[in-house]
C-alpha cells in the first residue's frame, strides 16, 4: 500500500492518479467544463482528511483504495439507492442494474460518490464497476472488538470497521477528494465540478402524461384536450413505444399506421401547450434506416435482436443525432424518455448485452453498460443544445457526473417509500428523480402518491400500462387537481431552485443531511438518516403520507416552522406528529420563508408572456429570496441573458410586515408582472 | 475466437486449455486421481459436440467460451441450485453465497459443469468465478426472432438464444467436455473424473441430532439418552459453537466451563451408541493456541476478527491438522460441521473476507472464498484418513470437484420447497445435500420435513437454535418414530446405494432427469425438469408432501411402480395423483425392486456385528440387487476387503416369486446374518 499525492483541481477539489486509468471514465466522456468561477466563489478549504491516512495498492487485476472512518461517521451517496440512506457497514456493489430487489447498492444510477457525515467526500472517476466497502471489511492489522457468541448477547453476524476499501476493477483509477466543510458544500463542489446542475425549459416543470402504449395520433390528442376540457395543467404529453414503426427494438421512425402525419401531430399539440416528449431505447431495429450506417459501430452482442451502437464513438453519435434532428427536432418534438438502457438481473435473465461483450473503441460491454444511460444523456442535450432549445426528459440509467444533463431517473419498481428515499438519495450524487404515479390499489394512495409527485423534479402520470388519468378516481379528483394546479403555482418558486442547481451547485430537492452542518453530536446524526422526508427548494420540507397511514412523524431541524397551507407554528430541533387527513401532504416553511406563486395556468407560461405572483411570507424572521427569471426555453442564460429577482420581508418593530423588491433593470424582458404578497402567519 | 483443442482424458472425457489458466484450480487441490478403471469400464464414447462449434477467445481481463444449443435443449447442473432445475435462458453468476435469494446462480456451492438433455456436459476448471449465460445472449451474427411489442402479445422481455457463453475473468482456463450418452453416465463420468463419490461410514446413516449452542457435556448426554428411553434411533449427536472455549471466531479448543473432560465425554457418548461431531469454521480465535503458528500464513483481512488461514498452502493445513488430531480425533470425535465458509452478500453485509484480500499464496479472496469449503473438506477427510477412520459431516460451502468427499451441504435457508429442490440439483454436481430439519410452523409441517430428511444423504434434526426434539410434536411422535426407525431400517439399501455412488459415480439420491435416457421427446423434456421429487437409491421414487398439501401429482417414468408401503400398482410413463394421509410419504418402488433392510435397531451396527436383513420385492420383473458389505468403518474397502452380495428374485411361471442370494465366500467377516423374503406385491 503507497499513500497518494493528490493535486487540487479547484478550491476544494482534490485529484490523485492511481495506476493507469483506463481510457474510458464518466467526467472525460461529459466533455463539459467544471463551473470554476462558482467553485472559486465558494472559496478554498483545507484537505478533509489527514492524506497520511489514505493509500492505494494496484495489480493487473484490480485497484484498492483504502480510507479511514471515524467511529461514527455515516455515509452517504453512492447514486440513486432505494434500500437506505446511510450505507456504514455495507458493501455496495455499484453496478447498473434496473431491479434492486436486494440491499446490494445496485441501482439504475449508481455512482461511486460517497460523502462523509464528518464532511468530505469521495469520488473515483471510472466507467467500472466500482465496489465500496463502507466499512464492512476488517484488515488483519485494525482493531476490533470480538464479541464471544457462546455467551454474548450483543454478538453481531456483521461486524463494523474503521475503514472504506475502494474497489477498481482495473489496474488503476483516478480518485476525487472532496472538501465541505457542510455535506451540502460536498454536493456542491461536486455537482459545479461536473458543469453545474441541470437547468430545465419551464415548461419542463409542469405537469407530464404519457398515454398508453398503443395510442394513435388522434387517441393522443383527445387524452390531451381532456386536461383542458377538465381543467387540469398539463404542459407534456409522453408517448410511448407504440409511435415507433417497430419496436422493440426501436426503428425511431413515425409509425405510418399510428402516427401518419407526425409534423401536423407535434404542431397540433403544441397549439393546445402541449409538448411532445418522445420514448425510446437504445437498441436499433433492422429494419430502421440507420441502421446500416451504425452496424459498423456496435458491438459484438445485439439487444432484443437490436444493434447496440458504441456510442464511445463520435461517428456513432453523429448517426443517431443527425436523424433525431431531421426526424423529431425539426417538427418540434421537446426530448425523450431513454428506457432500458440499465439491463436487469433479477432472475439471471438479463435482456442487455453481457459485461464480456466488445465494441469497436475497445472498450467491453461491462463499461458500456454504466455508461451507457449517460451517452444517451449527452448526445440529447448536444442536439437540442444546438438548436438553442433546451430539453427536458426522462432517463433510466446513469452515473458519475450526469448533474447537468436534464433528464430526470425513473424506474419500473413502485413501492412509494423507496420512492421518497429515492428522492432523497438522488441528490447527494447529482441526480434528479421522479417518483412517478402510475397506478394504486386505492384512492387513497392514489392521492398520496400524486401530492408527492407534485413536489419533485419531475411530475409524471406515467399511464402507458395502466391506462390511468389525473381524473381516474372521481371521489377524490378535485384533490388531485388542487396538487397539480399547485405544482403549476409553485413554478417560480421551483423554477429558481433549478437555477441555484445550475448556478451554485445547490440540488432542488434534497435530503435532511444537506441541511444540517457539520459534526452534528451523535444524536443529531440520527436525523440526518431521514428517508421518508426531504427539502424541495430552499425553504420547504416536505414529509409526504404513505397509503394507511393517518399520522406521521417529522423531523423539523433547528428553528421555527410554518404549516404551508395554514401557517400553524411548530418548534423545530425535534420531531412533530402530524395527521392532516388526505387533502394535504404535510409542507412546512421555514420561519422566513418567501414562496413566489404563479396563477394555476394550464401549462406553463411563453417566453415573453408575463403572469403576476403573489409571494407568501412566512413566520418573522428576515427572510430573502432571489427569483431567478429569463426565457424560460433557451440557453440565452449562458450568454448572460437571466436575471435575479430579489424578494425581501421582514417583521418591523411595530409588529407589521415589511417587504422589498429588486427588478430587473427597466427594457429586460422579464416573466413576472406585479406582486401580490401574501403574510402567512402575521397581520 | 478460435476453435479449441481437445485431448482425451480417460474415456468420454476431453480437456481443453485456453490460454494460461491460473495456478489454483479445484481439481488439482483435490489431489485425488481419477477413478481410472471405473471410467475404462463405461467404455469409449465420441466427441458429444461438433467441435467446430466451440470456440473461445482469450485477453488479459477474461476468457470467454461459446457453444452451441439445440432449440429443445435444457441445461441442468451449476451446484446446488435452489430455484430451479432446468437453466436454459438463463444467466447464471456461480459465486459463493450464502443467502441466495434471488435466481441468479449463487449459491453455497455453486459448480461450472452443467449437464445438456442432449447428453453431455462441460466444466470448467478454476477457482474463479464463473458465469456462464446458457442461451441468454445474443450475438450479432446469430439468428434472432423479433417481435413487434407494440402489437405482439407475445413479445418477451427475455430473449432466447442457441448459444452457451462460459466466461471466466482471468486470461486462461481449462474445459472439460463429458460424453454421456445418458445425463446419468454424464454424472457418472463426473465423479469418477473427480475420485469417485464419497462412501460415508454406515453410522453416518443413522439419525443425528445437534444439541442447542449453549450446552454443557451434562445436558448434551441427557439429552443423547433421551433417545434411548423413548426408543428413538440416533447415531451422531453434533455439538454446535459452544464445545469452543471462545466463538466466533473459533479455538477448536474445548470450553472448561461447558466441557471441562472431553475425552470422558466422548467416551461416555461412545458408550451409548453416540458418534460426536464438531461445529466449527475457519475464523481463528486471538486466544487458540494455534494462532501464532498460523498468523504467518494468513490473509490481509479477518473474519469476524479471526484469522483466515490460507489453507492452499500445506504449512498452514499442518498446523490445523495437528491441532485437531490432538484435541479431538485422538479422543474419538467422528467428524465436524465445517460451518460459514461461504458469506453472504443478502444485505450488503457480508463479514466474509472480500475479493479482494491478499493471501500468503499468491492467490486472492475471490479464489480462497470460492475453494475454501472445498480446502476444508480436504483436510478433514485427510485427518481421518491418516486414523483409517471414515468420516461423515456436513460443510456449508463447497465447489467443483466434491465428490469423494464425505459431507454434506445444509443452508440457513429453509424453504422446504427449495430444500427438496437442491436435493434434486445437487445430484448432478457430485454432491450431498441435507434438507436438515429445524423447526416446524406446525406438527404437519414437523412431518412432511422429517420424512422428506429420512429420505436424504443425511438424516439431521438441527436443534442449535430452535431446541426441538423428534418427540417435540406429540400427537404426531408415532410417525415420527416410524420415519426415524424406517431410515434404520434402510441403512443396507442406502449404504449400498452410496457404495455404487464410490464404486461407479451413480449419485445415491438423484434428480428425475438422470433416470430418462437421452434424448427424450419435447413432451418428455417437461418432465425432466421436475423438482419436486427425485430417486433415492436405484428402485425408490420419493415424492415428498408439503404442509397445507393433501395432494400432489407425481411423475412416474415408463413401467410400473408400486407404493412402497401397501403395494398399490401404478401404470408409469405419467402423472398420477397421490393423497396418502401426513403418516405416509409417497414412496414408489419400480417393478423388481429388491429392497434390503434390517430391524430399526438405535443406532448403527458396529464392525463385526451381523443384523438379519428382511429383503422386499416388489412386482414381477426380474430383479438384482448388489447389496454392498463391508466393516463400515475403515478404509480398508480400499484395499479390496469389501464384498458385493447379489440378491435375485423373478415370479416363475407358476406365478411363485424365486428367489436367489450370493453370499461372501465362507470365512469372510459379513455383516448380514439371516435373510426373510417379504413378497410386497405377489403370493
Amino acid at each position: 500500500m503507497e499513500t497518494l499525492r493528490w493535486a487540487e483541481q479547484a478550491p476544494g477539489i482534490w485529484k490523485a492518479t492511481i495506476g493507469t486509468p483506463e481510457g474510458l471514465d464518466p467526467l472525460s466522456l461529459l466533455g463539459i467544463p467544471p463551473r470554476r468561477q462558482a467553485l472559486e466563489a465558494m472559496g478554498a478549504a483545507p484537505f478533509p482528511l489527514d492524506q497520511a491516512t489514505i493509500a492505494a495498492e494496484v495489480n493487473p487485476r484490480r485497484t484498492v483504495i483504502c480510507l479511514p472512518l471515524t467511529p461514527d461517521e455515516h455515509i452517504y451517496g453512492l447514486g440513486l439507492q432505494f434500500m437506505r440512506l446511510n450505507h456504514r457497514g455495507r458493501t455496495r456493489y455499484l453496478r447498473v442494474n434496473s431491479d434492486p430487489r436486494q440491499d446490494t447498492g445496485e441501482t439504475h444510477a449508481p455512482v461511486p460518490f460517497y460523502l462523509s457525515s464528518d464532511g468530505y467526500g469521495v469520488l473515483v472517476n471510472t466507467a467500472r464497476i466500482v465496489t465500496i466497502y463502507c466499512g464492512s471489511t476488517l484488515r488483519r492489522q485494525d482493531p476490533v472488538e470480538i464479541k464471544d457468541r457462546n455467551t454474548d448477547p450483543n454478538w453481531q453476524a456483521t461486524p463494523r470497521s474503521e475503514l472504506v476499501e475502494i474497489v477498481v476493477p482495473a489496474a488503476g483509477a483516478e480518485v476525487y477528494v472532496l472538501a465541505g466543510p457542510t455535506l451540502l458544500d460536498v454536493v456542491r463542489r461536486y455537482n459545479l465540478l461536473c458543469g453545474g446542475g441541470a437547468l430545465p425549459p419551464r415548461w419542463g416543470l409542469g405537469f407530464w402524461h404519457r398515454v398508453p402504449l398503443p395510442f394513435t395520433d388522434e387517441e393522443a390528442i383527445q387524452e390531451a384536450r381532456e386536461f383542458r376540457q377538465r381543467g387540469f395543467p398539463c404542459d407534456v404529453i409522453g408517448l410511448e413505444p407504440g409511435w415507433h414503426s417497430h419496436s422493440y427494438p426501436s426503428t425511431y421512425e413515425w409509425s405510418p399506421e399510428r402516427f401518419p402525419k407526425p409534423a401536423e401531430f407535434v404542431e397540433r399539440m403544441a397549439q393546445d401547450g402541449f409538448r411532445i416528449n418522445l420514448w425510446e431505447h437504445a437498441w436499433v431495429h433492422p429494419s430502421a434506416r440507420i441502421y446500416p450506417r451504425l452496424e459498423p459501430f456496435s458491438g459484438s452482442h445485439t439487444v432484443w435482436g437490436g444493434l447496440a451502437p458504441d456510442y464511445t464513438l463520435e461517428e456513432a453519435q453523429a448517426v443517431l443525432k443527425e436523424q433525431h434532428d431531421a426526424d423529431h427536432l425539426s417538427i418540434g418534438v421537446s426530448g425523450y424518455k431513454l428506457d432500458e438502457c440499465d439491463g436487469s438481473e433479477l432472475t439471471g435473465a438479463s435482456w442487455m448485452f453481457p459485461a464480456h461483450a466488445t465494441f469497436p473503441s475497445g472498450h467491453d460491454g461491462e463499461q458500456l453498460r454504466q455508461v451507457y444511460g449517460l451517452l444517451l444523456q449527452k448526445m440529447t442535450t448536444d442536439m437540442f443544445r444546438r438548436r438553442n432549445r433546451r430539453t427536458y426528459g426522462l432517463v433510466r440509467a446513469t452515473t458519475t457526473g450526469a448533474s447537468s444533463f436534464p433528464s430526470v431517473l425513473y424506474s419500473d419498481l413502485y413501492d412509494h417509500r423507496q420512492f421518497v428515499r429515492a428522492l432523497c438519495n438522488a441528490s447527494f450524487s447529482g441526480l434528479l428523480w421522479t417518483p412517478e404515479i402510475r397506478g394504486a390499489r386505492s384512492a387513497e394512495e392514489w392521492v398520496r402518491r400524486m401530492q408527492a409527485v407534485c413536489f419533485s423534479p419531475l411530475a409524471m402520470l406515467n399511464a402507458w400500462s395502466d391506462r390511468t388519468k389525473p381524473w381516474s378516481y372521481p371521489e377524490v379528483e378535485h384533490i388531485i387537481k388542487k396538487y397539480l394546479q399547485l405544482r403549476m403555482r409553485l413554478m417560480p418558486y421551483f423554477y429558481s431552485a433549478f437555477a441555484r442547481y445550475h448556478h451554485d451547485g445547490t440540488p432542488p430537492f434534497r435530503a435532511m443531511a444537506l441541511e444540517i452542518a457539520k459534526h452534528p453530536t451523535p444524536a443529531g446524526l440520527e436525523s440526518l438518516d431521514a428517508d421518508d422526508q426531504y427539502m424541495a427548494g430552499d425553504s420547504l420540507l416536505v414529509a409526504p403520507l404513505f397509503a394507511e397511514e393517518l399520522m406521521r412523524e417529522v423531523f423539523l431541524p433547528a428553528g421555527i416552522w410554518y404549516d404551508f397551507e395554514t401557517g400553524e407554528r411548530f418548534e423545530g430541533d425535534r420531531k412533530v406528529r402530524v395527521s392532516p387527513g388526505l387533502d394535504r401532504i404535510p409542507v412546512f416553511a421555514r420561519d422566513g420563508a418567501i414562496i413566489p406563486m404563479m396563477p394555476p395556468l394550464d401549462h406553463a407560461p411563453q417566453p415573453g408572456e408575463q403572469v403576476p405572483l403573489e409571494v407568501r411570507y412566512y413566520g418573522t424572521a428576515p427572510g430573502q429570496f432571489r427569483l431567478y427569471d429569463d426565457d424560460g426555453e433557451t440557453y440565452a442564460y449562458e450568454r448572460g441573458d437571466y436575471r435575479w429577482w430579489t424578494l425581501e420581508a421582514r417583521v418591523g418593530a411595530d409588529g407589521q410586515p415589511q417587504v422589498a423588491v429588486t427588478r430587473p433593470e427597466e427594457g429586460w424582458a422579464s416573466s413576472y408582472a406585479d406582486i401580490r404578497w401574501r403574510f402567512m402567519t402575521t397581520g
